[in-house]
């Protein structure tokens, strides 16, 4: 039988990569007199939380294995996560990008080292030139959530949300793409009420939740500048997690996720990124009651153009 | 003989504020292969270094003289913090401010509960105003550098500084407006190399260190969005302090310090106000050689008016 995540897997990530990892602050503040803590992984290194389960995917591969490589295909943070941590343990990664990918997110991953292969969008598939690339060197493909290694190294985030608490969190409110942040941190916090977030339009995770069952984004879905959570269809094994513990889903506007960069701004003087904001949008919209045990909001990235931020911020 | 800010002094500060106030993360980074630490009091709360000077005074206010209130001058950083430690502590505090002085600032001084006395720039004097306010009430006037209390409690950054590095830190940039931070953490780290940083034209004490006397700020002083550091006269108390140490200082354009900005937003993903990056500027405008033994920037405050970022970040 497969292996499945579970908590004694992100437990042991955790330590696996404590070391190759940020420990990020969790940071105290309030809104209208409503108090919360706020876990600030934009200040990961690479500017996401995606570093974690790069690093302890790369660390479970073998010597030989390292040797022939590794093939990731991703625009964004999962790419910058497998370029830093496929550099430090001297791996040869491979990145498959749209042709159309913003200059300076290529930029980055290749000064990390990792060799970019370009796509047509409209023409080609990035599923079918990854597999083909990793299958004619021999190098393994590393999905950005649909992955046992993956979702445990996420979870080291709500490993040290709990070490960094007296008490144990009340409830979390986790920024959700393919749901692999959302379900290390379920497995990690397993007392605590998960609360996924998406945009509008794109809350197929919240959806699933609600009926039971995987539903895939609409193919009218809105467009939305959360670049890092248009994900169509979770995996069973993130679906499976947050079901398991009882997670339930919200949907943000544009609007609302624009303020909480702002108010992100203003209020804590970090950075998050669209995607990255999402979770913190909804706490701010006063989207359920305060717990009495305490809220916990995951920033979960900070790369946002500059151009955008000062849109939002001179809004 | 009065008492004079002190190594002890500091180390007694900073357990004295120790559980007031946040200890913001040191965070490693690096520019154009060179690597540099860097202390984000910007996510102190408050937005600045300045709680921990005023928590240190205020803690140290006898009962009688805590119910008799404080009083300060200040249209910025220093005002926030006396008003959140006032706060806290259940002293009422009295601000005196400009009455230009922007709504926002004003506005975040009121919400902690302090109250605004506004004066003319043109026609009144804010030292007069303050101390008249002060003798009629009994209060303490509090000022916002040159006091043993402030200094030291500023200190406590240098303290924090050494207790997150393995090794005692090389070199130290500090930006500096009377020169309090500075010269508390010089008592903190007293092996270290201490670089005091200015705006072009405000570097009064950079020049005071160079020719051994305290000189003052040139009435033609160029205009600078460096409102933080705006000091017209550094105090003896900083200066002997630095001048003992040592310590030199930079000066840096303002095309630097917004560079500085804008780097720190992409690179960070941390906001930091003008005033707070002139030392960032520094380094990544390479004005030293790098030292052996790691060098530290110390970002002091992140309360910008967003409008001034986003022109920043578009530019």
């Amino acid at each position: 039988m497969e292996r499945k995540p579970s908590p004694d897997g992100v437990a042991a990530a955790a330590k696996r990569v404590a070391r190759h990892v940020v420990r990020t602050p969790l940071i105290a503040t309030q809104s209208e007199g409503r108090s919360f803590l706020v876990k600030a992984e934009c200040l990961q290194e690479g500017g996401s939380f995606k570093l974690r389960g790069a690093t302890n995917r790369l660390l479970l591969m073998s010597t030989e294995e390292r040797a022939r490589g590794v093939v990731a295909f991703s625009s964004g943070n999962h790419a910058g996560g497998i370029a830093i941590a496929a550099r430090r343990l001297g791996i040869e990664a491979v990145i498959v990008m749209p042709a159309d990918t913003p200059a300076v997110k290529a930029e980055r991953v290749s000064a990390e080292g990792a060799r970019i292969v370009t796509y047509d969008r409209a023409t080609e598939s990035r599923e079918e030139i990854a597999a083909a690339l990793a299958c004619e060197r021999g190098a393994t493909l590393v999905p950005s959530f649909d992955d046992v290694d993956i979702i445990e190294g996420q979870g080291s985030v709500g490993v040290e949300i709990v070490e960094q608490l007296r008490d144990p969190p009340g409830r979390i409110w986790v920024p959700c793409g393919g749901g692999g942040l959302s379900a290390g941190i379920a497995l990690a916090c397993p007392g605590a009420e998960i609360i996924t977030v998406e945009p509008d339009g794109w809350d197929d995770m919240g959806r699933s939740l609600a009926c039971g069952a995987i539903v895939s984004v609409a193919d009218n879905a809105p467009s939305t500048r959360c670049d890092a959570l248009q994900t169509k269809l979770v995996s069973p094994l993130t679906f499976e997690v947050l079901r398991a513990a009882g997670a339930r889903g919200l949907a943000v506007s544009e609007a609302e996720v624009a303020a909480a960069m702002a108010w992100a701004v203003r209020n804590l003087k970090l950075v998050v990124e669209p995607g990255g904001a999402v979770a913190l949008a909804a706490i701010l919209a006063g989207r359920t009651e305060p717990t009495r045990h305490g809220d916990v909001v995951v920033l979960s990235g900070g790369n946002v153009d500059p151009a955008l931020l000062a849109s939002v911020l001179g809004g």
